[in-house]
This record gives C-alpha cells, structure tokens and sequence, in this order.
C-alpha cells in the first residue's frame, strides 16, 4: 500500500530485535533489503519456512535468512531463528517497504464531499473521490484516487479503498478492510421476474455487509441482497475477478481464489478454501472447513471439512477415482472390444459343443 | 438505484390498492417495510408466490403475505391475493424504497463535458464524469460518478449508467438500459495477425449497439467488432464480470448469468438461458429459446430451444447419461477386471478340454 | 483508439499505392469505406485472405477486395493483391479510421499531476486523471480520463491507457503499451500466513513489469510480485477478465484468451497460446510454443510445443481418446451388463458340464 520506496540500512542485529527473534552469526551484517531465496543479492536478507527449501541454503546468495527456531540445521549462513518464520519475514519486509499509506492525510481538493457526511480522524481522501450524501467514514481510513462511496455507506476505521473501489448505497465496510482496485460491492443482484414473456427487474434493495479485516480482490464484485443482506464474514480473503452474487453469505476466515463464482443465495462456512474458477449453483451449502478445489462445479452442499473438487464436484476420493479411471477409459473400451470378441468366440464353441445346431448361428 | 431510505408506513389497504390486489384479513394493518418470508418482522410484508414454500406461511413474523390469487390455503395471515405476487411483491418494494436516482437533477460543476455533446431534459450527470465530444445522452438519463463517456457515444432516454461504468467511442445505447458498475461497453475487440512472427494488431473500429432495456452486469466487458456491430437484443440481461467479445451478437430476451464467456463472432438467439462460467468457442450458434448450463463448454452449434451442459456441451440427456456412467466408472473397471479373469479362465478350460495343446497356454 | 469518425473518400489505385500492392480491374474505382465481406455495400472494400471465403468473392457487394498475391482466381471484380492481406485490409482500415489519440494533446485541467512527475514530449493526459508523485511517462503517451497512476510509476512511450485504467505504484510499463479501461496494474498478490488461526496479510511489495508492445484486456488484473517482479513479457497480448497472479511470469508474443486464471508464480514461455478460461494451479510451467485449450485446467507442467487440453488438462491426442470414450460409455456399460450376462451363463453352464457339482451353484 505504502509508496514503497525501500529504506536504509539495518544491521541483522537490530532486525532481530525489532521482530523478537535469535541471531546466529554475525550480527552486525549490514542488511539493505529483502528478497526470495532464489532472487537475493548480497546485502540481502531472505528466509526459508518450509525444509523443502533448504536445498537454497547454501546456493543463496542473501546475506542473512530467517529460519524457523525448530530447524535442525549448522551453517555457517547468518540466521535469525523465529517462531513463525514467514510471519517474521513480513514483519522485516514491512521494515524496509513501511506501509505508509499512498495519499497525504486530508481530503484531496477535487475530491467531492456531499452533505452530511462524517469523516473520522486523520482520513485520507484522494483526488476525485466521490462520497455520498449520509456516509460515515471512520479513523484513518484511506480512500484512494477515483473511489466512489455512495449515498448512506458506513466504513469503519483504518479501512483502505484502493485506487477506482466502489461501494454502492448502504453499504456497511467493518474495521481494518482492504478493497482493492476497481472492486465493486454492493452492485444490483441479477433477479428478475417474467411478464408477458419479458423479463423484468426486480427491486434490489438489500445490502452488503462486510465484517472486519477482509479483503476483496481488484475488479471483484459483490452483489446487494435483493431483501436483506449478503455477507462476508470476519477475516475472509477473497482474490480478483470473484463473483459473489446477491444474499450469498460467507462466514469467518474464508479464502476464495481468483475468478470463483457464487450464484445467488450461496451459503459458504467459515474456515473454507475455495480454490481459483470455482463455481457454485445457486442456494447451495458449504460446510465450516470445507475444502473446494479449483474449477469445481458445486450443484450440491458440501459437508462440513468435506475436501471436494472436479465438476459436478465430488469427494475427493470419489473424485480421484473417476479421474483415475478415466484416463484408463481408452484402454479399457479396446480390452472391452477384445473381451466381447472371445466371449463370442466361447458362445460359438459352446453352441458346436451342445448342440451343433442352427441358432447359435443366429446370434451372431 | 436510489439512496433507498425506506419511507414511512401503509396501511395494508392501500398498498393492495396500489398494487391492484384484494386483501383477506385486516387491511387497516400498518406495514413500516419489506423482507424475505425467512426474515421478515412484525410490521413487513412479504410474499409466497411458489407452493413449496408455503411451509413459512405459519412460522413467518411478517404482518402480512402477498400470495397468487390461486392459491388454496386457508389461514388467519393478512393477505393480499394479486395473479403475479413477485412482480406485486416488487412493486410494494418500490414503494418503501423508491426508486429515487442518487444523484440531482443537472450537471456536477466537476463533470467534463465536451464540445458539440447534446444532452437530454432532465439529465443527471454526477461529479467527475467526463463525456466526449459529439455524444449524445437522451432525456432523464442518469450517469453517475466517475462513469466515462466517449466521443461521439449516443445513449438513449431513461438510462442508468451506474458508477464508474465506461461506454467507449461511438458505441449506442437504446432507452431505459441500465450499466452497472466498472461495466466496459466498446473495448477492442482482441484481434491480431501475424507479421514477421509477431503478433500486430487488427485495427478494432466496428462498435457495440445495445438495444432497449438491457442490463449490463458490474465489470462485465462487451468489445466493438472489428468492423460493423457487437449486438445486445432488446430486453437481454447480462449478469457481472461476463465477456462479450468483439462481433458477439445476442438476441432478445435473453439471460446470461456471471463470469459466462463469449469469444468472437458468437451468435446467441433470443429467449437464450446461459448458466454462470459457460463459455462459447468463437463462430458457435445458440438458437432461440436454448439453455446452456453453468460452466458449459459450448464448441459447436446448439439447436433451438436444446438444453446443453458439460464441457464439451451435449444435449441435457446424453451429458446425464455420460455423467452417470462416469461416477460407475471405478466400479466398472473392477468388474472388467474381474470379467478378464473369468474370461482367461473360461478360455484356458476350452484350450484344455479342445485339446490340451501348448498354443492355448501362450495365450496367456 | 480514435474517434473515428471515417474519412473522405479514396479511389483503389491510392489505396493500392498506399500499402504496396497491385490493382486489377478499375483502379479509378471510388472507395468511401471498409467492412467485412459479408456485410460490405458498394462503395466500400472488404478483403478474403482464406481460400474458404472465396465463396464470398461472387456474393459480397463490395466494390473492391484486398486478395493475397497466391490466390488464383479470376474474377471481374476489382482487386488489389498484396503479400498479407489481412495487414494490407488493416492498413486500409486505418486510412478510413485514422488512429488519431481520442483527447487532445497537454494535460486536462482536471488531472491532478503530483509532485516530480516526469511527463515526456507531447503527452495527453485526459479529465479525471491522477499521476502520482515520481511517475514517470514517456513521449507521446495517451492517458485516458479517469485512469489512476500511482507514485514512483515508470510508463514508457506511444503508451496507451485507455479510460479508468490502474497502474500501481511502482509498476513498469515499457513503449508502445496498450492497457484497456478497468484494467489493474499491480494489485497486491494473494498473499496470507496463519497466525493464531487467522489469515495475515504478507505484504506484498514486489512489482509488474510490463515490456514493449503489450496489450491488457479490459478489466484484467495483474497483480504485483510478493517480492521481486511479475513480468509480462514483449509482445504478448491479454484479453479482458483474465488473471494474472503474484509473481507469474510470461514470456514474448504469447497470447491469452478471455477470462484465462493463472495461480501464483505460474511461468508461461514465450510463444504459448492460452485459450480462454483456461485456469493453471500455482508454480507450473508452460514451454515454449505450447497450446493450452479453452477451459483446460492445468496442474502440471506443460511441454514445450505440446497442446493440452481439458480438467485436468492432457495432451491433445490423449484427452481426444479420453473425451471420445466418454461418449461411448452409456453404451459401454451397456455392453458390460450383457457381457457379465454372457459369461455368467458360460460360467454355469462349465459348471454343469465339468462336474454338475453343488458349488459352481454358489458361485451365483
């Protein structure tokens, strides 16, 4: 989010203070920036969480890396040893790129500000940010250039709208959430009726409610219920691109990959993966801890911790086998060919066999 | 659309005069809003317009139901009986939360209009808009904040261009179609031609007609045709984050639900159903009243008033055959397997009892 | 990317002179205007560059046609013949289209140009649109109203943003770039760590580079590296709604149909061609001039030159076989019914034969 230009130097030492970690080697290394494993330069600090890795031990050329406490490693590498190593990387790459917001503390001069509006303090408003009449905006939210908040939206306190959001009438953003760029919640549910064969619109007048510290993914969108609410829940992270249509509901601390698409009425539980290109048929259930692969095409609920994927989406088990078997389809239809072949050739001998006579021949 | 402050409270009476329905029960009941038979509170009215649901009639906490006049149930619910109870329900929608535009009426000192623009009586044009020179908006036309309208664009009466929509150079736009949000209407179509092993542009300067009451869905993109006309028919609805590309045409009365794709120079028919996700091969044709299930992969032609799923699309009774087959599929191959050892044996016997001879034995 | 409203009128023999080929028939011939060969009226010029057009040389009603020099035909039509006649008609459809930049030359008195921007030679800057502080943009680049480029930007020269597009700070955008409305640059990547059960945020600091001659789909996104760069390599071209995740990388002169997915850290090589909706799970590999069908979701890595399609996706011919011998599987099973029944005699009947012993009775 911050403008990102990368700042000074740090010894290793300081860096392990700051993120409560154990240096092993020399801790006066001057550390000037951060990078994967594969890519750091010298002067650079990197880190390995997962032992698969540690084959970049020695081929990478970081000066430093962040390791887990528990691994059971000698080198002659400068180390910090953490708990939750990928934690603590975040932690160091946050001290060399500071999440300074991108805008300058106020409101933009062309940015257009409507009646009766609240802004909490110390907002950031950027150039051409459009809110509505009603709206509440609450502490050191930041709203970045081009973003419209429309008539009576309530946003909590340090949200960002990133560059080109939207969030459409009566809206409710919680605390601590990130919309990305060109993201639009709250746009009209497709709901219509018929009427002398023709379809008409019907009436969209919920809302979206978005609980505290989620994040919506650029150019997603987020339908308004058409009575009531479509919601997502506490700490879901949803990537671009995803379609979540009106009264869906999604619970706490759910991640949804990149071009997913919930049809309307959708129920997701908390704690699901849902993975990228996903697709569910409407008013279908998913299960807290459910598990979605990608490109699955949900017609039916998903228990609860259920690991589903394929389209129509199956238990992976169940799922695993039909694709298993079907890679065998080719061979098995010749073996199938072969097979009828003989049993017609023992059909034949067995009708010579019993009775020499004319209506075995027939069966042919 | 509009900043949907629920108004007041009715008397049952009247809202059934209103709506031209007959009310059973109280009509001097004061309703103060709407909801879904599911949520609804004392003092709402809500509707049951199919059977199935009727279980709600008795648990709902709603005041009073809308229901068709067909309906054979007896209860002490306030009613109001209408031949349409959604479209009814609708329109008793519209009453609580009228569909007010968002905007006033005129133009925000901080839109940009251009030279030769002509616009219609009562325009409402939002701040930060920007419209091209030689466009053309018709008479009571809404386009709100941050939407851009390029040169020599002409959109009809009584159209809503909802936030951030883009309608790009000299595209058309008929009376009463709405454009959601971060909608693209006139992209280029994605056309290329090789050249010295590179990939050069194909100039893109045909356009996008979009005929009367049609409704694009929020970051849905529609491309111009590369020379000539991208056509979406009168009536058609177009659901989020869809695909339109260049030299689509789409006829009458059709629905296309979210992420559905399609490439260029498809041709869909009128009264078409195109499920979420589904994608065209480009130069298909979908013929006039067809379904096309969700995450279809339609590659060649579907007939008139055919119901198609699966990826490749088939007919709705062969792909049901073929997915019922697959889930026996596992199955199937441990009976083959079983069938081959039957077989083997059945084989060797013969070769036994025939003549006892080596040959038999090779076979295995 | 004009206005294009079409110019005047030329005879044949200009036009032929104009893009190096040679008239035959009536070089005095009045051409006012360009379209396909299906829909061209008199007066206009159309071309046929596949030998399975030809049946349109007779039928169109254009005046002239653009024909490849190899063609033999003999017609009294009027032709002019070049190398590449699909260049060649681009080339006239430019003359009647000139791709003149749609806003004027200098920046808009709307556009809020931040602090130590660098804007080159003759650059457009249109209504609405915000530069952020330290951009850079190069000669002659067109950025459309209402787009967003945020600070420490580097954009190239004879770039085009068209309308509402993003570029994130810090992005690299080469020459001769074309990014379409909606399309966002440099959205954060995907990027979470459990803590305490709960998904944090890792700061995604990387960037997108995007090399010469590129060109973005409308609403597409590409998000920035992690750490380090998604690169979009020279040449390559993007439709609309496609997803490019963290840290992917893709080669020079690929191209990507509509609505395509890749996963993190997806590599795609030079010379692919992605058909749209195609979805690739993270960290795989696509060689060098490989196909990857509509739809096809790629888990594994991809060959150079190989063509995959399909869910999972599999080489071309495997895939044929698998998709061919699902069609005959409601058949198959058939088959396999009457076969078990088959054998299931034969078995009985040795049964008999051998011994007509109790068991073989319980075989059943």
């Amino acid at each position: 989010m911050g403008t990102g230009k990368p700042t000074g130097s740090r010894t290793l030492e300081s860096i392990a203070r700051e993120i409560g970690g154990t240096v092993e080697g020399d801790g006066g290394c001057q550390i000037t920036g951060v990078a994967s494993v594969e890519d750091a330069k010298s002067g650079q600090i990197t880190f390995i969480a997962d032992e698969k890795y540690l084959k970049f031990l020695d081929r990478t050329q970081a000066s430093a890396l962040i390791v887990p406490e528990k691994f059971d490693i000698k080198t002659d590498r400068n180390l910090i040893r953490t708990k939750n190593a990928v934690r603590s990387f975040s932690r160091v790459v946050e001290i060399f790129f500071p999440p300074t917001p991108a805008i300058e503390k106020g409101i933009h001069p062309t940015a257009v500000i409507e009646a009766n509006v609240r802004l909490g303090e110390d907002v950031r408003i950027g150039a051409h940010v459009f809110i509505g009449e009603n709206a509440v905006v609450g502490d050191r939210t930041v709203i970045m250039p081009g973003s419209v908040v429309e008539a009576s939206v309530t946003i909590g306190s340090d949200v960002i709208l990133s560059a080109r959001a939207c969030i459409k009438t009566r809206c409710v953003l919680g605390d601590r959430v990130i919309i990305h760029s060109g993201a639009v919640i709250g746009s009209d549910g497709f709901g219509f009726t018929v009427e002398n064969g023709k379809y008409v619109k019907i009436p969209q007048v919920g809302i979206v409610v978005i609980e505290d510290d989620v994040e919506i993914g650029a150019n997603t969108t987020v339908d308004r219920a058409t009575l009531g609410v479509t919601r997502i829940g506490r700490g879901t992270k949803i990537d671009n691109l995803v379609q979540v249509a009106h009264n869906c509901t999604i619970g706490e601390n759910t991640v949804i990959a990149g071009q997913a698409g919930l049809s309307g009425s959708t129920h997701v539980g908390s704690n699901v993966q849902i993975g990228g290109q996903a697709g569910f048929g409407g008013h279908t259930k998913v299960g807290d801890g459910a598990i979605v692969g990608a490109q699955a095409g949900v017609i039916k609920d998903v228990p609860e911790k259920a690991f589903v994927f394929g389209a129509p989406a199956r238990p992976k088990g169940e799922e695993g086998r039909i694709l298993a078997s079907m890679a065998r389809l080719p061979e098995m239809i010749k073996e199938m060919k072969a097979l009828k072949e003989q049993v017609r050739k023992l059909l034949k001998e067995r009708g010579k066999n019993a009775d020499e006579s004319e209506d075995t021949r027939k069966e042919r």
